[in-house]
């Protein structure tokens, strides 16, 4: 399952990104049946909190799952901070709570066994899978597969999309909507997005020096700035560091200046509007604002990517935003004679305990 | 409320740290009865789920009460999304939720809109702050005082311990304990860690150059290394990334090598022992790597502070282990010619919407 080393620098994680269209297709075509069963029959136990659970890229997936579930359906959500059960063997009462592990290889043993101790202290367990054999697909009583097809490359990028559409499903199933009706452009316009990839080889060139990055968003794209930065330091290993909007003013706003470059993602909607005065005070600031997000976004700032929002709703939008910020890691790696292949000292699966 | 100027760079801020046994002292001896009172109210409701809300230092300290509330009495926790009220307008169902909002002024327009919200969606609402006028206090059904007297300075210390103490004595007031028999040793602790300020002078020595650093730990250290690397941002402006040593395994890790520096908060309990096989991959990398901990911890690595650790419960260890982390951020921030007083950028109080 693992790629050391490749024919061409980045092969490997080059191939991943571009099947993506082809995975959103598959998962809303053969994925959405399924996952409207599991949410009918998770529906029915009336959870009435929702803990999420994930490691690295897959925990980004799972912030993008609690605003839908905390802005669609009301539920009150938290991210698990892992340790509580598997290093102090907290005996948590989980009755009306459902606990949801998102993990691409389904392999991690702290997953499995805070999985297993949720089930046992009364949980409702769903696992958000590549991996339907995996421990953790088995270890938990519901299981959804993202259908993304062998991941190969370490920086994961094609599941990540794949585990944010089958979320979005699943919450349009809690919901007891379709979900599918207005995820149906999804793939053609991940198409538009990676035949741009020379607009981002172009947007590389700007961060081959930088020391440091800095990533902002708000709201359904935080977690598009989280993944992005992640995705950044993974293979560039460009310290990159992410805030929500309102976070970075609490603070690390002073280490932002002319010389540390930011980027922010403007989802076309609400989190896109209470991110303007963050925006507004970078410009102020003389920071290098790249913006990922609608025209006239990218038009006020320092340079940037045009995304295609039109008629996508916002809760849509961070499928498609971290595409050109999967492309821009990519780009800047390969510029900076490093292979986004073989990041150093990552095994792709993450054994921690 | 804000100091913009100062006769001798950080002086406002060294008086401060300096200030914090002193607070400690009288939280316990005049806080104590009145925060076991509201937690013995707040029990009274039997809350199931507690969700947590705070901003920059707060948040920090907002994430070590839910490793508390999770361990200690099992209850589950989330952190708030604040924008999923602010800017999406959810409308949560928290009916058996309690709700803390932690803030050193009480003054943030977003967590009294989201506390005003809260407490129409039918939660227990409570606020930990260090000013009973302020709005928040009156927006809560509940208020803890921190009791840490007027913060002056930018970067909050005293009130980030004092919030810790408080958070703790609720916890404790919540399983019917006491509470204060364990911390009542703290503030003479404290005092000997700042009587070892010349330490840390020379620690510093060691980053006045760096361009970036890592701070790692896991479970009650990990709200340590979060509010380390927010205190060395907002001082000295170098980023510093904070990681879970469980998530820094699963990426970031490319990044760290032998000119990234590594602090890593190893407390003497079973969340240093999970970051045992942390701190060993980060010396297999050749990683500088600095210990905030026990003695045998600080010996095996390349440089570090000795932490006090004997009879104090793991719980506890959070309120001090900060301390020598505040005196770094301050020491590294004058080492480079800058006023720890006055960050640029900042606002005392932060007005996020």
């Amino acid at each position: 399952m693992s790629a050391t080393s490749s024919v061409r620098p980045g092969h490997v994680m080059s191939g991943e990104m571009a099947e993506q269209p082809a995975v959103l297709r598959r998962l809303l075509a053969e994925g959405a049946a399924p996952i409207r069963a599991v949410a009918e029959r998770i529906a029915a136990r009336q959870p009435r909190f929702v803990l999420l659970t994930g490691r690295g890229t897959s925990d980004n997936a799972a912030l993008y799952a609690k605003y839908l579930l905390e802005i669609q359906l009301g539920k009150p959500c938290g991210l698990t901070s892992m340790s509580t059960t598997t290093a102090y063997e907290a005996k948590p009462d989980l009755t009306d709570c459902l606990v949801i592990a998102v993990s691409q290889s389904g392999g991690s043993p702290d997953l499995v066994a805070s999985t297993t101790t949720a089930r046992e202290a009364g949980a409702t367990t769903l696992a958000v899978t590549n991996n339907p054999e995996s421990p953790l697909a088995l270890a938990s009583e519901f299981h959804i597969d993202v259908l993304a097809g062998p991941e190969k490359a370490l920086p994961a990028t094609k599941t990540y999309t794949a585990e944010l559409l089958a979320l979005y499903l699943f919450v349009e199933g809690l919901r007891g909507g379709d979900g599918a009706g207005a995820a149906h452009r999804l793939p053609e316009l991940a198409e538009g997005i990676l035949a741009r990839h020379e607009e981002i080889r172009q947007l590389a060139a700007r961060y081959r020096f930088a020391e440091r990055m800095v990533l902002t968003s708000r709201g359904y794209g935080y977690p598009t700035a989280k993944e992005a930065a992640l995705k950044l330091m993974e293979t560039s290993y460009i310290p990159a560091l992410s805030y929500s909007g309102a976070d970075l003013l609490h603070g690390p706003l002073a280490m932002v200046d002319n010389v540390s470059p930011v980027i922010a993602i403007v989802t076309d909607g609400r989190g896109g509007k209470a991110l303007q005065p963050v925006l507004d005070r970078l410009r102020d600031r003389g920071a290098d604002l790249v913006v990922f997000g609608p025209k006239a976004q990218v038009d006020a700032a320092s340079a940037g990517f045009v995304l295609p929002t039109d008629g996508v709703p916002e809760e849509l939008q961070p499928i498609l935003e971290i595409i050109p910020l999967q492309l821009l890691a990519y780009e800047v790696t390969l510029a900076r004679g490093q292979d986004p292949d073989a990041p150093r000292a990552l095994a792709k699966v993450t054994e921690t305990r």
